[in-house]
Parts: structure tokens; C-alpha cells; sequence
């Protein structure tokens, strides 16, 4: 990925003309980017690994796999926030990790950490950097320096069980990678988020990523059977597939474990043959309740789509689902997306059974075009975002998860407390939402928030997001559904398990890690 | 229940002519039953309790809710596996809990682990008393005295929710109390183990129970969504329903926590609707392989039934599946249950696409009879053992899981060692089998165990237990599926989670009870 924003840069195109008169049109902005600093001029705070710790690391992977080139660290600087984007974009020199280190395997990752405790080294494992949380911040805590452990060396498919349809996956290979390998084998992950593109195997579990066909293939912590986890104090194996009562689920521990309690090296994972078919159908709803609660209604029947999807009647409007038409003919009411996988049969009964309970629920089906169109443009969000921010309009996404009795409540008080903040900074936002992840109990609610930049824009998003955060929180919602805590969110972890929930999360810490070398800043409160 | 048997007076019937003669054929045992002890004529071990201890408990729950009375301290003495039973029916004294309190709610359980702790007097949760683990075993530890805190107070139903689909039951309420109060309101749990009759809720989470309904509504760690737990340190309330990211789920510390992190005293569970329908269908499958495979076809394709399950040729052929029919015509090949609950659209649409994957797997549809008696016995079997052990017969049962590709192989494995050892002791055993938890990637293995006693058999069984859980650990199983680690699984939990993972344990229950107060001897070695 390019170093300040996101993706590669063959995904970053200019807005459209139609793009660029809305903008005008809403927030008096022209439309005309800002040029961006080349790389190679950007000032990074200097390397304070010293040579002695630099030959140490060089001990244990090889002079080729310990880098502190400029270009390494800068792109290793963090993850994809829009404060870490507006950071890279601001004036003045970046802050990056020490060096990079790419060990080869399970084993060097365990004798990095060795090394690092012993030498007070900071440790932040880096898997695609595609963190939205600050979950892969450079942060040397109390140490002299800080190092990001690179894990894309391990990339390796082992262990292939297609009779139980189980593979073990390095932990660096992306998404797409992981999806290229299992194919040649007739499998697939199924897993989807929006960072597919880049994000890693190891950073899915670390995170507990939810992709976006998890109606039909669950979260990614559900796909998890096993992981393999190097920590300072020696080696974890756990999960014993299919499932066990053998004690608590340690491995519950692990996923979700940001990089704090160990380096995930190794996952096994739950596959799925290539689907035979997939049968794409577009809904209209009246209204977003109506809409919700015939989401309800089919996840709640145990005929859940692959992809079941539901954008309010803002993001309807503004055709955010439908990328390629943003900003044109506006629609009304309320967008659902299905998609259904597998089997000619399966596809057959359960597109039948979801149409019917969605029809029954106040649907109108619109055919397959929008679900295809959705499809097409799923991964390419994140670079409109770029060109927004790029032409002074502040462009941020924010999730949580609730009940469903509780789901219409939660989405007006965020939507109060993002409105209320920006408003109030003089920069009324446009505040676009859609459901993503659907649950028997309830479902995941996805804001996109859009305004005017103020001066300092990370300072006017950072006053909106303790407001939307303490909103979440008292509203009974989860301060994230799928993106995980790292710096962002730490403040409200203990509203969420709370002080003797955090006091066990610390008691795990100091087992594993009592030099507290492992990703200082994240998670643990 | 009666304290040396399973369940209650009117459950226990003499074994019927049939079965008396394939005893006698097969084992050469007469089928009288020898006459067991009276309740009031058991010498138990004198409690232990001092007398200002007991005061001390009486000041939080009240004169009325301490007792160390004979019968109650019979009947907390501990659970209900064959050891156990044997043990009740051997001569001489039991050991039995010095006193049993009775607290009315979670305030008063914090405040009884808190004079517990302080006092240096063990603490045994207790709930149904259907373990068959040793999960609660009066075990005094390093202490001098150990009481059992009975949750069955803890009754009531709150935070009704029917739009998620949630409900908030109190730890002590049974399955069928459970069961009625949610009727009422037009609920349903689903879970149905063998022991439901007489297990509770709080109990179900500590062990991560499984029940006869798994395949459609999930094992119960699945159906929590929050827990509320009283430790010596404090209170516990985690899990955030629906989904969340934030960091480790927590909860899945204290789903299988055994009584020794801490006391669930609320469990908020996932429910649904009362089923508009039920459908049954038994099937014939040649042989166990081809319907396992079948099953492994239904599973994988997101077709599963509510309930799934396969007999073994040993145990179809014994007719252990209909319970009516023990010892009547033998029937060959293997035989599978389906039920499908739900909504009239979905039971046609599921059973349809599930027999149809189920026939072109190689099953003979049978109809509904098969499937109907089994779920007119499925409570039944533990009364059986109870009238074999009584006519010198030994009987019990294990279970593990493992993965669709392992799962012959881990077959013949544990029926080869407690075939060997049982053989070897002169005693060869009837071994049968059958699948009752299916997922997309393994299934569970349920083994019942028939052999003639010897004049010591818990040494007998005790020798065929090590055997086999050294097979089960050695051929890839996990040492139990849904029965939890108690006592007897102890040696095996370092094999299933690594030295590391028990000092992830250690940590987490020194920082909850630094005293040690909480069911000592069970789950952490």
C-alpha cells in the first residue's frame, strides 16, 4: 500500500464531475485535490534502534530480513484511520517504527520476542497495516525503541483437509493470496471484510474481523478452529476442532488479542468448497425499521443469505452502495443486498425461502442488478475516501452492533451525537448508515460520516468521535463490531468488560509477557 | 434426584425380561438386583463446619438457608458418573460437603465467597448435581472445610426480549422450569442434553453443555450471549450481544469455567419462538462410515436438521436408539434421527433439501417412528445404567470429538482401548457408538460402555478411563465433547491446551481467587 493513503495507486482515481458538484452543492468545497508530498521527502523521526540491538536482530533473521530504510519505516508507520491519513498528509516529520524486522517462521518469531524482552524492545506485529484503530502504531512506550514485526514471510498453506474442510494459513498471507492458494484446491475462506485487499490471516484473528458475507460464512473469529501463537514466555496451541467442553476457550483469548498477548503466527480455518452458484437479488424496503426487521425476520428463521445487507434511506439516496452512481439519480426508500452461495440445490431453496420471508416483510425485489453492482464496487470505498480528504472534506466510518430491539434507538443517538458534534464545530455532517453483519439477537450498524474539514481536522474528528463513542457506549452498543480497540477505542474497554474484566485481560498480559514488550498502547487499558 | 441413583423414584423400573436374558446370555449375570442402603442409614463424614463458621454463613444467608443436614449433605456429596454411583453403593462412610448454603441472589453469593475467601473455606457451586466429571466433588483442597453453595434459588426469568430473541435465566433454574416459564411467553431455548431433566443453567455454561438439539440451535455456549459472575474479587458482566471486536471475548473464560474462576449466577441466552412445527424422519445407512458421511454432506451445506444423529452398527443393532426395544429384533446397518423444527416454510424447505442430500449420501427414509421413539426415551438411558449396575453389570459412558477426516480412525482407536483393557481384565465389553453433535468441520463420538462388573469395579472402569483418554489425547480427540474436565479429565487438560495455556488459567483464577477457595481439585491442574 501506498505510505498516505489507501491501496495501490492504480486505485486512486479523481472524483467525478457528479461527485464534485455535489460537494460544491453541500459543503462549498471546489473539488480541486491538494497535491501530496512524495515520499522520499517526507522527514521521519530518526531510528533509535542502536547498532548493538540492530546486530542482535540480524542474529536471529538474517542481515536481509532487519531493515530500517526510510521507505520500509514510513510504510510500516502506522494503519488507515482518517486521522492516520490526515497525519501523513499534515506538515512536519512522521513517526515510525525503529526498524522492521521479517522473521521466516513460527520459530524466529519466537526468538524475536526473546530477544526483544531481554533487550526492552518494543514489538508491534504488523500483518497489512490496514488497521483503522491505531492498532499498529508505532508506540515505543516505556522503551528506547520500537520495532514492527513484518509477518509476510509466512505465507505458507499446510494441513489441507478438504473431508473436513479445514486448512492451517500463515498468518502473513493476504487475503487474496489465501483465496489464490485455497482455489487451486477447490476451496475458499468466504472471508470478505473491506481491507480483503491487503489485510493479513494473522491480523483477521488479531483483529476479529467480520467480512462481509458473514451472514452465510460467520465472523472470522467463528472460522477459526486453531491458532498458533509465539509469545516472550514460549509457544500456544489451541482449539481442538470441531469443538470441545475441555475448559475455558483459550483461543477465544487469542482472537481479538490485537498483538498484546502474543504474535499470532498460524491459523487453521474453517473452508468451504468453491461455490457451484451464486444468485445475486436487489430489495427495496419503505423505510429502514421495515427493512431491519425483515433482515430479522430471515436471520432469525435460520434462512440467512450469504450476504445480507441493508443501507438507510441516506445512503439509499446518495447511492453509496452503488458506487459507480454516486451522486446521481437519487432512489427512495431503503437498499437491501442478497447474495446466495453454494450448491444449485442449496442456492435454489434458500434464495426461496429468504425471498419469500423478505417479500413477506415488505420487500420489493428489484432483480440482480444492484447486488451485482454492489459486489463490483465492494473494496472501493476506502479510495473515495482518499479523494475527499484530498479536497479538504472530512470522510470517516465508524461501527458497533446492538440488539435488534435496541437497533433503531442506537443508530439515532449516534447519529444525534456525530450530527450535534460537527454541527456544533460550524461542519453539519451528512451521516450515512447501513447494517452489514446480521445475528439472531441483533446486528451491526456502519456509519459514514462526511463533512466540511475544519483547519485542523483530526482535532474536529477527534472532538466528534468522544462523542460518538460515549453515545455508543450508553447506548447500549459495542464500541466496535469488527475493528477491533488498538488505541482508538481503549478508553471505553472498560465500559465494556468492565475494571475486573480489564484486570484479567492485565493478569493474562503479565503471564505471557512480563516485560510488556508486545504492542505498549493497545488493547489493555 | 436420589442421592446413589440418576433422577427420581418413579424413573427407576426393573429391567425388563428381554433385557434381563441378553444379560445372562451375554455376560452371565442372574438380573436380580442387589437391594441398595437406606438414605437415613449412610454414615456420612462429620462436618467439618465450626460452629462460628457457620454462624458467619447463617449472618448472609440466614438460619434458614445454611444446613448440614444428613440428607442434604447426601445429596451434594457430588455427581452422578458410574464411579460415582459405584461408590454410593460400596459400604462404609461417604464423604459429603460440611454444610450446603442456599443464597438467594448474586449479591448474596458475592458476599458468601467474600466470608469464604477470608475464612479459608472451600466453595463447591453447585447446580443440578448431574455431573459426571467429579465437577463437584466435595474436595476440601488445602482447606478445612468446604461447603456447597446451591444456586437453585436463583430462579428467576428477566430482561425478556422476544424481538432479539433474548432472555436474562437465573443460574439455578433446571431445564424443564426453564423450559416452562419461557413457554409461557412463547420462548424456547432448544437445549436439551440427557441430563436436562435435573441440570441447570448455571451449570449448562460452566460446562459448555451440548444438547440432542445442537445442529439446529447450537451447543449452549452458542446460545450465551452474557454472563454475570460472582467472584471473591468482584463482579463479572461480560459479553456484549450481538458481536463484538472489542479484544477477547471474555465470556468464553467463564462458558467452562467450572465453578473454579468464579460463580455464574445469570446467564442472558438466546431463544426462539415455540416451533410452529416439528417433522420427523429416521433413515438406514449401510454402514456407519457411509452415514457419517452423509451427515458430514448435510452439515457442510448448511442444511442441518435440528436434531442429526447416527447409531453405530453395535447400537443399532441393539436397539440402544429406542429405548422400547432394547433386546428386541436386532436391526442391521446403522440408524440416523433427523427432527426439523421451525416455521411450516422452513421445516418443508430444510427437510426437503436435507433428505434429498441424506438419500444421494446412500439413507433408506424409514419414516417417522424411529425418530419419534428416540425422542420419547432420550432421558431415559442414565435409568438403565442405574438397574445395570445394580445386577452386577458395569455401565457407563464417554464422549469425545474430532474432526470429519479423524473420525473413524478415532472410532476404532477408543473402542480398540477400552476393548484391550476391559478384555484384558477378563471382562470384554460391548462397545457402541454414536454421533449426537455434528459441525462443517467434525463431529462428536458418544460411546456406551456395557461390561460385567468385577469385585472392584471402579478400579475395573478406573483402569479402562486411562486407557482410553491416553487414546483419545494420542488419536487427535478432544477428552471431552460436552461433559467438561471436573476430577477425572484433569491429567488430560495439559494435552489439550499446553503447559502455557494452564499458567493462562493459573493467572486468570490467582487474580480472580487469590485464595483458592473456588472448587479446588477441579479443571486447573
Amino acid at each position: 500500500m501506498v505510505w498516505d493513503a489507501w491501496g495501490i495507486p492504480a486505485g486512486h482515481k479523481p472524483l467525478s464531475a457528479q461527485i464534485r458538484g455535489l460537494l460544491t452543492q453541500v459543503f462549498g468545497v471546489s473539488g480541486d485535490p491538494v497535491a501530496r508530498r512524495d515520499e522520499g521527502e517526507v522527514p521521519l523521526r530518526e531510528s533509535a534502534l542502536t547498532p548493538d540491538r540492530r546486530d542482535g536482530l540480524v542474529e536471529v533473521v538474517g542481515a536481509d530480513n532487519v531493515s530500517a530504510d526510510h521507505r520500509d519505516r514510513l510504510r510500516h508507520a502506522g494503519g488507515k484511520s482518517t486521522p492516520d491519513l490526515l497525519r501523513r498528509r499534515a506538515d512536519g516529520p512522521q513517526d515510525a517504527p525503529d526498524a522492521i524486522v521479517f522473521p521466516a517462521d513460527h520459530r524466529q518469531v519466537l526468538a524475536v520476542l526473546a530477544y526483544c524482552a531481554e533487550h526492552a524492545v518494543a514489538v508491534v506485529p504488523f500483518g497489512g497495516g490496514t488497521s483503522v484503530v491505531g492498532g499498529v502504531d508505532p508506540v515505543r512506550g516505556r522503551f528506547d525503541a520500537v520495532i514492527a514485526v513484518d509477518l509476510r514471510r509466512l505465507d505458507g498453506v499446510s494441513e489441507v483437509d478438504p473431508i473436513s474442510g479445514m486448512v492451517t494459513l500463515g498468518a502473513g498471507l493476504t487475503g487474496p493470496r489465501a483465496e489464490e492458494l485455497l482455489r487451486a484446491q477447490g476451496l475458499s475462506l468466504g472471508h470478505f471484510p473491506q481491507s480483503f485487499e491487503f489485510a493479513t490471516i494473522g491480523g483477521f484473528a488479531a483483529t476479529r474481523s467480520s467480512g462481509q458475507a458473514s451472514a452465510g460464512y460467520g465472523r472470522f473469529d467463528d472460522m477459526v478452529q486453531r491458532l498458533k501463537i509465539a509469545t516472550p514466555t514460549g509457544t500456544l496451541e489451541l482449539g481442538r476442532p470441531p469443538a470441545s467442553a475441555a475448559g475455558p476457550d483459550l483461543r477465544e483469548l487469542f482472537v481479538g488479542s490485537e498483538g498484546a498477548l502474543g504474535v499470532i503466527t498460524e491459523v487453521t480455518v474453517r473452508v468451504h468448497p468453491v461455490p457451484e452458484t451464486i444468485a445475486y437479488q436487489g430489495w427495496s424496503f419503505p423505510d429502514f425499521e421495515t427493512g431491519a426487521a425483515a433482515l430479522r425476520s430471515v436471520v432469525q428463521a435460520g434462512a440467512a443469505p450469504t450476504v445480507l445487507r441493508l443501507s438507510d434511506e441516506a445512503e439509499t439516496g446518495i447511492n453509496l452502495a452503488r458506487a459507480g452512481d454516486i451522486g446521481g439519480n437519487p432512489v427512495s426508500g431503503c437498499l437491501a443486498i442478497t447474495t446466495f452461495e453454494g450448491t444449485e440445490a442449496h442456492v435454489a431453496a434458500r434464495s426461496a425461502e429468504a425471498g419469500a420471508l423478505l417479500a413477506a416483510a415488505g420487500g420489493t425485489a428489484l432483480g440482480e442488478t444492484p447486488a451485482e453492482e454492489w459486489e463490483h464496487g465492494r473494496f472501493g470505498a476506502p479510495y473515495m475516501r482518499d479523494a475527499l480528504l484530498d479536497v479538504g472534506v472530512l470522510c470517516e466510518t465508524l461501527e458497533t452492533a446492538t440488539t435488534w430491539a435496541n437497533l433503531a434507538g442506537l443508530k439515532a443517538k449516534v447519529t444525534a451525537a456525530l450530527t450535534d458534534s460537527l454541527a456544533g464545530q460550524g461542519t453539519p455532517p451528512l451521516v450515512m448508515c447501513h447494517i452489514s453483519h446480521t445475528y439472531p439477537t441483533g446486528a451491526s450498524l456502519y456509519f459514514t460520516i462526511v463533512a466540511k474539514q475544519l483547519d485542523d481536522p483530526i482535532a474536529q474528528w477527534h472532538t466528534a468521535k468522544q462523542a460518538v463513542g460515549d453515545a455508543i457506549v450508553a447506548g447500549g452498543g459495542t464500541i466496535t463490531h469488527h475493528h477491533a480497540v488498538g488505541t482508538d477505542h481503549r478508553p471505553w474497554l472498560p465500559a465494556e468488560i468492565g475494571e475486573l474484566g480489564v484486570r484479567v485481560l492485565r493478569a493474562v498480559k503479565a503471564e505471557l509477557d512480563p516485560a510488556g514488550i508486545l504492542n505498549p498502547g493497545k488493547l489493555v487499558p
